[in-house]
Order: C-alpha cells, then sequence, then structure tokens
C-alpha cells in the first residue's frame, strides 16, 4: 500500500476523520501496519500492553479466560480499536484478542498514542466516548446477569 | 469559600493537579459548586445530562434500576466524578448519583468539559484512565457473574 493509500485509510477511520490529512502521513509512518491470520492473537490477556490496535479490516473475538474457561465478550470489526486499557492504566493485556479473518490493523505505540491524544483533542473524546459505551453496555449486562 | 480557596480545593483534585492555578480560576469561575443533603440526588437516571460532576468532599451511591429494583453498582468518595457518560454519548443519565452525607460537589457543563478537554490533554487522559479502569472491573464482574 502507497503511502497515500495508506493516508486515505486513515481517513477513513472515524478516530482520524476530522484530523488534517497531512498529519495522518504522519501518523501512516509513525504507526505500524500488522497483518493477521485467522486465528492468530493481536494481544494475549495477561502480556505486558505497550499498542493499541485499529482494525483496518478483518473482524477479531475479544475474550477473557474464565474459571469456566475462555469467554468472547465482544466482536471487533473494521474501524473498532482495542488494546488501549493496558496503556492507559499500566496494566497487563485485561483479555484476549484473536483474528476471525485475514485482518489488517494498524498498531499504535503507547508513546504515539500520548502523543496523538495531546495533539488531537478529537481523538480522545472519540476513545473516550466509546469507553463511556462499553462500560454503559457491560453495566447492563451486569445488571441482568445479576438478577437473573 | 473565597475565590483562592476554592481554586487550592481544586488543586487537590488529582484530575485538575497539574493544570496552572491560574487557569483553575477559570475553571471555578466557570463551574457550579453545589451542596447536596443525605439522600438528595445528583442526578436521576433517565434524566436529560448536561453536566457533569466531581466531589468535593462527601459520598455517594451510584444506583441502577433492574427488574428486581434498585441496585447500588457504585460508591464515590471524595474526587471522584461521575456524569461523564451521558455528555459523552449524548445520552439520558444511565445511573441515579444519590448523597449518602452532606456532599459537595462541583458542577461542570457539558460545554466546558470539552473545553477543559480541549485546552488539557491531561483532563482527557485522566478520565479515559477512569473510565478505563471502570470498564476493566464491570467486565471482570460480569464475567463472574456469569460464571456463578
Amino acid at each position: 500500500m502507497s503511502l497515500n493509500e495508506e493516508v486515505d485509510a486513515l481517513r477513513r477511520v472515524p478516530l482520524f476523520a476530522r484530523i488534517d490529512p497531512a498529519k495522518l502521513k504522519l501518523l501512516a509512518y509513525a504507526s505500524e501496519k500488522l497483518e493477521y491470520q485467522f486465528g492468530q492473537d493481536l494481544c494475549k490477556q495477561g502480556d505486558a500492553g505497550d499498542a493499541m490496535f485499529i482494525i483496518l479490516s478483518g473482524e477479531a473475538d475479544v475474550t477473557i479466560s474464565t474459571p469456566g474457561g475462555e469467554r468472547v465478550v465482544a466482536h471487533l470489526g473494521k474501524n473498532s480499536f482495542v488494546g488501549e486499557i493496558a496503556i492507559l492504566c499500566d496494566v497487563p493485556r485485561t483479555a484476549t484478542v484473536r483474528a476471525k479473518s485475514k485482518l489488517s490493523a494498524l498498531r499504535i505505540s503507547k508513546e504515539l498514542f500520548f502523543k496523538l491524544v495531546g495533539e488531537f483533542p478529537q481523538i480522545a473524546v472519540e476513545i473516550m466516548r466509546e469507553l463511556a459505551l462499553r462500560l454503559t453496555q457491560t453495566t447492563k449486562d451486569l445488571a441482568k446477569a445479576k438478577a437473573a
């Protein structure tokens, strides 16, 4: 993929939609594009986490290990981001993310993440929004599970 | 409370600890300080949400209504913030927050919130961090509840 094609792909990610294309070129340079095959892990629960991922194409499952075995807690598709918890909270990966198809992802290092958030408040707002949505959904699921 | 005392109180809130005291004066002007008695609601599940709250002193319960009645899902103490979900996601309040003691809180309007996040990336990082921590805890609780 040429740099221009890569910038074009980044512009279609809602997280970056409002960022100046010239800045996206820098992001395309500074981030790493990775390809995964079906069944490969982007990250593994318990591992140290030093990057987040943005899925450019393909799908993934988020699983956590429970006393009863591995449990799928979320599905991710194109434009989803994942892995931000470990870099925000300095904790090991809280879940495993596994490709369910051929998958292409952007790997954003912790350092780049904090740089982006500092420079583009809109990215921080989108990430806060997504975390808040996930929290709302998980809290609802928890209330349901406890009531059952 | 004088303006200087108020700025002093704000500096002790971790969310604002790294902000220039001169800027905190503006925050003290732009935000609203509210006092609650035991049992009073800071916000009510289902209501429109146009502000977040930072608890300066006192304690509160976060409750959600379930088919089985009202359920306490979290406790909040000094320096906690709450109510950010409704302003981030443009949804009605997802929970009720009720004072468990005499309580003093800073009310930050939606407009001021986005201004602060735009001007001080550190505030965005702290809020993302807190949301990520809450999400991790809730996801763990959910896995436990489902395994039980």
